[in-house]
């Protein structure tokens, strides 16, 4: 089963907590025990698991990666988001989650956050479970 | 099944497209619906996915992750690829892909490259389908 | 089957070598076939795959993280750890192995490791095979 979210983000960056629709893709399949791979089919996008407590951490993680030297480069890209792209390879545009008694095992502070890059835009993120 | 991908790279560092390999392997296999981890056993290549419309982008990733400070630091490992061990670790060896109806399911500007960060060389890339 | 494997870092930055334990967690499972997942459940810390022969590898992984520009950004996040956070997102909480005749298949060169980047801590890592 595939589960499809649609994910509509307000600001050019941003991280976008997915955890209860992820959550619930689960508990709708069914499965007690495998592995739930969430993917976003952007290239300007991203998928990542981190801190759900304070927000903070959400604009710290946008900002830490503006702070890399990789907005300035001389980029041959026409549309002018090759950092975009680049932030999208390194998050990576993928996270896998082990599934267990039927629930996401995530850590205590752990969220999964669809990662805008690119934005605002509307953004879909696949839940493929096994 | 383990399908081993090989594939030669041409400069020292660059992106390779092998999203058709991995598809045909896909096909081969004859899964409907799973997953394809796509995993390559060196420590200074990286698979990722990104666009696979303008080429520009994938030199503007490799351009990109020149530009971070990585190159210039004091390391200490004497064969002088330290940067490409680091990039490989950031990019990450493996991209996990949904298979659906007997085909990958990308989005409509991804594909999956071999980044090379220290060649060229003759690189492998394994994909195993479940 | 969830493997809960326990690691104590020693200092505040480091990678430490899991590939044993999670290669004794793959034979004690039985499965011949299949794909480990490995999963750190901690926003300040990730598992990543790299060179197991030369440990100076591990150190200018640690120094070429730090080389960049995301420790010095202005952040927010009031525990002053926003730059371990932002590592944790660029290298990622999970890595995917495939399993091949019941052995972890990696290349020659490469190990698994926990990342510590806000240590020392006691950290978890879950392996699931599937």
């Amino acid at each position: 089963m595939i589960k499809i979210l649609t994910v509509r983000t307000g600001f050019n960056e941003e991280l976008v907590d997915i955890t209860a629709k992820v959550s619930a893709a689960v508990a709708e399949s069914g499965v007690k025990d495998g592995l739930a791979c969430v993917f976003t089919p952007h290239t300007t996008a991203a998928v990542t698991i981190n801190e759900n407590a304070d927000p903070d951490v959400r604009s710290d993680i946008i900002l830490g990666l503006k702070s890399m030297r990789i907005e300035s480069a001389d980029y041959a890209h026409i549309e002018g988001n090759s950092a975009a792209h680049i932030k999208s390879s390194l998050v990576g545009c993928s996270e896998i989650v082990i599934i267990d008694k039927g629930r996401l095992l995530l850590g205590t502070w752990q969220g999964i956050y669809l990662c805008e890059f690119d934005g605002p835009r509307t953004r879909e993120v696949y839940v493929k479970i096994i």
